[in-house]
């Protein structure tokens, strides 16, 4: 296939990469795109690893507005157009301390909700404890509790618009609308190696181009050949630097790896107890909840009667520059020494539950948390989620679509509009994202 | 020398290094701190690679707040310590295009400028014909030059207080203030493999630090031995991610190979000529020069009686993570083809020059231009100095001491303070720096 041409290649069948790939091609019909991805289906790399909670709970008026209108469009989607996300609202519930209430960081986190209209309660200490009468929320005399640095939860933050989804039919959803409407069948199983980078126009001299010279991408260099498009769309997460480095675009991204650890609650009573917790939602379960240490969570899981669990560690936990396999490797070890012993302390009702399944993937975070969608030198680039691509990705997607039809701004879901260059490295005016996993 | 013990340990000794080790000692006499570097001696890394061109002409107030004090105190080291850094006040000189010129970006650094009253002047057309001769401003039907992109000259801003110095010099002036008032001998040709990350306090279990423990830096290990020490300050430039990526602190910088090219005047006419300038400084030489196109530039060589050139590109340069061997070898090439047509062009004197000497090293990128001086769980990374290491390594030293004694201010050289947490990354609150070469 060396040397065929495509108005735009799509690099990455992940959320970001085919729910870019709907919109390009829903508002530029006439083109030609090409999508590609290195492993054998759409969405089985990171984004399968997800966690697949969704959140408009941001303390960023953008990634508010990011998240809020994309989780509007799933709910559309599920309600509407009848395609089943498995979209559940079960909310999501911080667990705070006294200390972690008062920071001026939550406060400002609730008022830019309030200005935004995102929907939150507070819960108080009472009502929690009626409302979870397993949660264990006095640590006093507890010698492990205190060597542990636990927090005793004093309130909850509480997002009722919140839930989860299940990352692989949305990922299906926007792969099956494209593939619909496209005329280029989607590869599998192809490497981008490459992006090429010509001078702008070449004189067909060696070593161009020079440092004089204006540059564009041309396409890209694959295991399979060369292939050539006037745009290349990288949506290749924690693996951008490795295509971007090269031709000195500064990705600003860098990999961290996360883990999922499934624990069922069947013939645990305590443990069904806990997820049939009634009183936050319609559907009557434990909402996602975030314990008010060490960053670990849990998010409920009905489809299997059990919960998935993981932890936002912090310094301690490596950064990597390029995922490696060893990211996809899940450690018992890190289950068992930094989750569990949190978990059972605030919610002994997971004393001795033991996981099941368990799966790693890696986060692409930026610098502000905030995501990346740029158009460089003939690149556009989608990227930069910081664990959150799930539910940003529609707006992200809507985005890129508009940058690259050259509209100044983008239409999201619902109409709100926002200036195309509202996620670029050059022109990013963003607030920095406090409230991160 | 397994298991010793200090209070800090220094890593690196380029300028940042020793200006930091100096401050250290200097306001905490009583501490054991140990300077430790890679190669044979001080600052003959990256700084000695570097064009050694000082400016206080930056776009945002850091940036000109902490270059502004530090130029004011190599003078002061020169004219009232008598410690000859030959610093030469040659000026800046910015040559621009009548559309780069009516640049927001330069209408926001010329009002920033006045406002911190960092003293700059504008040159018309005119005036700058008539002081360089020899400069070529008129490419009409030129089909070379609107090929290259070439901008015509028709501004040029010049800055008065800023010039050169030689870097190796400021090195040992730092190094030798240091080793005055030290008790510990530096240690040259030991490589930091690793910081220690420990958990804060210890249980002795395996596999600790946990999520949910404190941790904190303990020391190094190096290929050596390992260092105990309370403090692990990091000034490794392009360096860092390679000892921060494994504990989890993104350094958020990434390096960029850098080249200079030495090019002589001596008994080429034209070419002793335009060195030989007047009406710029008291010097009577061309002020560091900043063509319009491209990015390249000359600093003035007067004791070599020559030019050294460069070239800060852009997009096309490949973006390092870590540097390697490979970034400290010039390419010819790169004179030939991306630096010499574009400097010909604009300086017909440089026709037919060939270098006769070279070298390169690398930049250490933060993604606003402004440097990181911050401290995080026992370690104080000082670092990310996009270039401009050696024009603000007094400030930033000045920074890093005041949080090492946990000061809320810095006291600047002149007196100006300045909060610790400026140049940190969680409490950072700056202007991006849009004049970076």
């Amino acid at each position: 296939m060396s040397g065929e041409t495509f108005d735009v290649i799509i690099v990455g069948a992940g959320v970001l990469g085919v729910a870019t790939a709907y919109y390009l091609q829903k508002n530029s019909p006439e083109k030609k795109i090409l999508l590609v991805e290195r492993t054998l289906a759409a969405g089985q790399a990171n984004t399968a690893m997800s966690a697949a909670a969704v959140r408009n709970m941001f303390a960023s008026s953008t990634n508010q507005l990011l998240a809020d209108t994309s989780l509007n469009y799933f709910e559309h989607v599920q309600e509407k157009l009848g395609y089943d996300l498995l979209f559940e609202k079960t909310g999501y519930l911080w667990l705070l301390s006294e200390e972690q209430f008062n920071q001026d960081t939550v406060k400002v986190w609730m008022e830019r909700m309030k200005k935004s209209k995102i929907r939150y309660k507070v819960y108080k200490k009472e009502e929690l404890k009626k409302m979870i009468p397993s949660l264990n929320m006095d640590f006093a005399g507890d010698p492990e509790a205190e060597l542990m640095n636990l927090q005793e939860v004093s309130f909850g933050l509480f997002g009722e618009d919140c839930g989860v989804l299940d990352a692989t039919r949305l990922v299906e959803y926007y792969f099956e609308e494209f593939t619909k409407i496209s005329n280029v069948k989607p590869r599998f199983g192809v490497e981008v190696e490459k992006i090429l980078l010509d001078a702008d126009p070449t004189l067909d001299l060696p070593g161009e181009p020079y440092a004089w010279q204006k540059k564009k991408a041309n396409g890209v260099i694959t295991d399979k050949g060369t292939i050539i498009a006037d745009v290349v769309v990288l949506a290749t997460g924690a693996w951008a630097n490795q295509l971007l480095d090269p031709i000195g675009i500064d990705s600003m991204t860098k990999g961290k790896k996360r883990q999922i650890f499934v624990l069922h609650a069947e013939d645990k009573k305590e443990l069904e107890k806990l997820l049939d917790t009634k009183g936050f939602n319609e559907i009557g379960c434990i909402p996602f909840t975030i314990l008010p240490s060490a960053g670990v969570f849990f998010r409920p899981q009905l489809q299997e009667r059990g919960f998935w669990t993981g932890c936002g560690d912090k310094v301690g936990r490596e950064y990597k520059y390029i995922q490696t396999d060893e990211d996809m490797v899940p450690e018992s070890s890190y289950y068992e020494n930094s989750i569990y012993p949190v978990l059972s302390k605030f919610f002994p009702a997971f004393q001795g539950a033991r996981p099941v399944n368990s799966w790693a993937g890696g986060y692409c975070y930026s610098p502000d948390r905030i995501p990346f969608v740029y158009f460089e030198c003939g690149v556009l680039v989608v990227n930069g989620a910081s664990g959150s691509g799930i539910m940003k990705a529609d707006a992200m997607a809507r985005i890129a679509d508009a940058l690259y039809r050259g509209e100044p701004e983008a239409e999201l879901f619902g109409g709100t509009k926002i200036p195309s260059n509202t996620l670029s490295i050059k022109d990013r005016d963003v607030e920095v994202e406090s409230v991160v996993l």
